[in-house]
């Protein structure tokens, strides 16, 4: 097989890349015709897509292809799971230069389809066009399965805000990268690959939750979307907030503080749903605040001085 | 409101830009959420994507922002006809230079609404990012109301080849407007908006088509891709195929061969198909070839000699 992309041309670079990707049960038709055709068995399809570019959103130098492939995956499968759905499929598309090892596109795919597979999405269709830079496109498909779907509008006052999932630890692993260094393991690995709360969406669904948000701007900045989309207050209990001892670590050594890396760091691709106070919530989340008429996100009752959230378009 | 995108912000951009998106009766939600949700009214969903990149794509000094909405639209929009399906939504990931323009990022907006209410198609959802370059990603969903999907595999010895929407245009546009000229304003404008036949996709697809693909690639190259899926070989009457008076032109002009734009040339987005031969084709399909065992594609019996179909690696 040539070495770099360039010399194995579009088709015959498709042809690398899709060919050992498994086809799961929702998948009618598969890679390799104008379309694909998915199931969406209760006559909706829940949709969302993202774009990463190198050097903005992943580098080649800090992650490996298979760690951009599970990335750019799993924050779509998030968006999908944000919603109380269950990922079907995904499609790709993929910009790559010319002088891109074919290893390093085959990764990637790979990335992406054992993500997938977590879940039992499948990786059903793409592009592949040449780019001066690395350019990864995902779009995610998911099935509500008769329910409905979990908006960020439905908040109301006296629910509880409960998170599932890890917040911080990709924010701890980019600024141990960021300043050059490749450990601790743990917190680099949260930048690498997101860890997805897989079933927690359909989970809080099914309980009755009101509102639900992907953590991907950083907590504070996902909750002001809930609470602007349903027009109420939301004030974040601090000391209900895990901060992991690995968290604390790395802060303390790099003189951060772990506990605005919780409220704003993103990119972990977390849960935060709202539930009527009557519902339990399971294990896996923990109720970290409530919902009030107003309107805003505070902390402790007090607006939140740190940086609220992280615009992609900043640094 | 800021002149460029870099001041306005990711989520000032995001607001500008889907502030007068249309929402059609197949949105169940439309922008605004983690997800959309979009109709599938039979169960099932068609699902394609595209990346453009700039300067390999488009180019901004050639085509302007409501242009390049319309192509990056258009040719997704057409590899949902091309499997027999109608187009419902649209997901758009956009990345974008801190300097370009917001009106820029607005018109091409507004560009890929326009063509997908063509079709009665919504912008639902999208991703916006900074990037050295503008990137466009397109992935169009689509419902096939109960037909079975066309794909490229089904042509049969004894089927006859029809074609709908123009072929060699784009590449005559092209050829024009990369010596520096800016008319004829017929192939221009064909480079910069492709013409789908819309809606000759789903007409095929109830007449029986056995197979069909969208002419992006060029029509030898597409052909290429349907005799391969389907086992078959493909004639194309040479004498069949409508070489119009413009491109005659424009070739005579510049010294080219107007055929060859018509057989090779890529980006025009007609539709090819293959129908039983009992089938008495529509007006606006062309009969241009057949069917028989074996395999490739000939023009008038013979190996064509010109270049077969564009890879979007060369040049």
């Amino acid at each position: 097989m040539p070495d770099s992309v360039g010399e194995l041309g579009e088709f015959g670079l498709i042809g690398a890349v899709t060919a050992r990707l498994p086809q799961g049960p929702d998948v009618l038709l598969g890679p390799g015709d104008d379309s694909a055709v998915v199931a969406a068995p209760d006559g909706r399809v829940v949709v969302t897509t993202d774009l990463l570019v190198e050097n903005r959103h992943f580098r080649r130098d800090w992650s490996d292809a298979a760690d951009v492939g599970h990335k750019a995956a799993a924050q779509n499968l998030s968006d999908i799971e944000a919603m109380g759905a269950r990922p079907t499929s995904l499609v790709v598309g993929l910009g790559v230069p010319a002088d891109l090892p074919v290893d390093w596109a085959v990764g990637l795919m790979a990335g992406l389809g054992e993500e997938a597979s977590l879940v039992g999405a499948s990786v059903v269709g793409g592009d592949v066009v040449r780019s001066p830079l690395v350019v990864v496109s995902v779009t995610a498909l998911g099935s509500l399965d008769g329910v409905p779907p979990v908006t960020r509008s439905g908040a109301r006052p006296g629910d509880v805000v409960a998170v599932c999932g890890r917040l911080g630890w990709a924010e701890a692993g980019y600024q141990v990268l960021s300043r050059g260094f490749r450990t601790p393991r743990a917190v680099v690995e949260a930048h690498r690959r997101p860890a997805v709360p897989y079933g927690a969406g359909r989970e809080a669904a099914e309980l009755g939750a009101t509102a639900m948000c992907d953590v991907s701007d950083g907590l504070l900045g996902d909750l002001g979307h809930v609470a602007s989309a349903s027009g109420v207050s939301v004030d974040v209990d601090a000391a209900s907030l895990v901060v992991a001892p690995q968290l604390r670590e790395v802060a303390s050594a790099l003189g951060a503080d772990p506990l605005a890396w919780v409220l704003t760091g993103g990119d972990d691709n977390a849960l935060v749903a709202c539930f009527p106070v009557d519902v339990e919530v399971p294990e896996r989340w923990t109720v970290i605040g409530s919902v009030s008429a107003g309107s805003g996100v505070t902390v402790d009752g007090s607006a939140y001085d740190g940086a609220a959230g992280h615009d992609h378009f900043a640094g």
